[in-house]
């Protein structure tokens, strides 16, 4: 408890360290991850406030008693509504600069907000808090890691069990049983399960089609563990594959592999998704219908994105997917995913499923 | 199919029947569950454009081929980059008065909008949208009656197999498994099981606490079923109470019982808030420190609010739940939670399990 605490207050006091250069005098926190990130708070609703000696989360009366045991170290002031809450707050401790999340806040909210508090006290943030999470520290990567394995386990036994016959839906639930039985706390994000033409919609939601022999089947799966997530995807072979198929998995495998060699801290995030493309080439490249990848911690898709037209810089402890595909509507579809954690020199993978193809007879 | 799609553009058309009123030509969509809501698209990410005579659904490359199937008689328009998609399609259609939803949108974009957009042309909405989704059609009270059913079966199958010794965790994934078992898409949120002192947290997640006699064990439970959430809650008793636990119990069972009664169309939301309070008395009300209750469909939380500062007013169709609770912080927690439609003169329980007190020995 006291290390958790330790690594909490490290990360207020590294925000409040900016706050010069952000010119404000107190932060007001939105964004629910963002919130458990800095304080450990996990419940649905409430607001951050951080000041240059303060931090109070102020929540409704539902989460007074769980905020009481969760966080420590601040102060917690109960509000029946949220806005007149924040005033108050803003009022009580003359706060003159109050920077705010604007990608966390809805304009409604804001202009709520306008209507009690003056506007030259609310000030804007966009990019400045946009990479807040995207640094992993060894708490973090270790609950990925445990997220991440258990995904593996979990896809691993659905492969051991999975034939010509089950369908989409089937398979979907094997694999949450699975990760729950376990140790997930939930599951990360709507698992996919695409078989044969329906595999060619890249978020697919697993339906009673039945897996038959020459399909392709997208299994992309993650979980959650300690409210730290997992993302993988595997494309898994039943039969007799066509030699394009099998041309084409091939030149996924190696986009991905090429992607994960590339991957270093101090690059432009853009440069992975080039990688990608540059394997792909004319031929393929408008098969390719997505960005190649994004941060994965508290949220499953969080900063940094790996993109073309991302502006991100990778950084040493960034965790990130690389997930090329192709996807020809009406026939098939073939993505390969796997979560890094970036190195000064190179990457670690943290998903471990072996992404040579894997054909079920 | 057919059916499906008369629905939905009744839902446009009388959508657009509103636009000279909220003074606008057009309205893009912003929030996913309205953009589902009014198009059958179930991504997670894109942009409903309605204008006067055309419906034009805006997304990016991932779900092109799922827009196509999962939606018909409305025009799909891919975008890279989803602010330059929204504008040039303005643009394009000449729109002169665009509505958009202000609180589905953030701060952040309304602000990257502006510098492509001038401002006259964006309309912000904020409560005109609000009860867009409350009153329900016949599909989604089937589907809610559906995913409720699930619920039921599933929260009869634990009570079943519990007893003391179970941990809260057990309990849960019990739950969770069976309802995927028989039918469940997913769970509709965070399962919700709580044992003794932890009942006291009205938003707890399940820990290894171990049941034992003597407690409260509060189970909130919901799952989707084709999107559509259900919502219940049952507090079981464990071994022997204490009678101030038995009226406690007793009193809340009559608050509910008497907000349900009171329930019918036409009459302020709030008004049902107050059934519970003067049920609970000075001498409960301030361990009651939660709303009564919040309208169900597509989300598990939305329009209408049944709170003390509620402004809505109940409609026939309307879909609410009515959750009274006290908690005892240190000690133990109730809560008693039905979803109910709303009828003309009374209200229908969608939700089926008996709220007398269940105690297993």
């Amino acid at each position: 408890m006291r290390q958790k605490n330790k690594f909490l207050l490290n990360r207020t006091a590294n925000l409040r360290q900016n706050f010069p250069s952000y010119k404000i005098d107190s932060l007001i926190i939105f964004n629910m991850n963002n919130i458990r990130y800095l304080s450990g708070f996990t419940g649905s609703e409430g607001v951050l406030l951080i000041n240059s000696d303060k931090t109070i989360l102020l929540v409704d009366g539902r989460y007074i008693a769980q905020a009481g045991v969760e966080t420590s170290g601040l102060r917690i002031i109960k509000y029946k509504d949220k806005i007149e809450g924040i005033a108050q707050t803003i009022k009580k401790f003359k706060l003159k600069r109050v920077g705010f999340e604007a990608t966390s806040i809805t304009l409604g909210m804001y202009n709520q907000l306008k209507k009690t508090i003056s506007r030259e006290v609310l000030v804007p943030l966009n990019d400045e808090l946009k990479l807040l999470r995207a640094c992993k520290d060894k708490t973090e990567i270790a609950l990925i890691t445990k997220a991440a394995e258990i995904s593996f386990s979990s896809i691993r036994f659905l492969i051991d069990k999975i034939k010509p016959g089950f369908t989409e839906k089937d398979a979907a639930l094997e694999l949450e049983l699975e990760a729950r039985r376990i140790g997930a706390d939930e599951i990360a994000f709507s698992t996919i399960v695409a078989a044969g033409e329906n595999a060619a919609f890249p978020h697919a939601r697993p339906t009673d089609r039945k897996i038959k022999k020459g399909d392709f089947v997208v299994i992309d799966f993650g979980v959650k563990y300690k409210g730290y997530c997992s993302d993988e995807t595997c494309t898994i072979a039943f039969g007799k594959l066509t030699d394009r198929q099998k041309s084409a998995y091939q030149i996924v495998k190696n986009a991905h592999d090429h992607a994960l060699a590339c991957i270093k801290a101090n690059i432009p995030a853009t440069n992975i998704d080039r990688c990608v493309r540059s394997i792909f080439g004319e031929k393929y490249v408008r098969y390719f219908v997505h960005g190649t990848g994004h941060g994965v911690g508290l949220e499953v898709h969080e900063a940094p994105r790996l993109t073309s037209n991302s502006t991100d810089i990778l950084k040493t402890n960034m965790v990130v997917t690389v997930e090329p595909g192709l996807y020809i509507p009406g026939f098939w579809g073939i993505r390969i995913e796997d979560t890094v954690l970036v190195k000064e020199k190179s990457c670690e993978k943290l998903t471990k499923m072996d992404k040579e193809l894997i054909i079920i007879e």
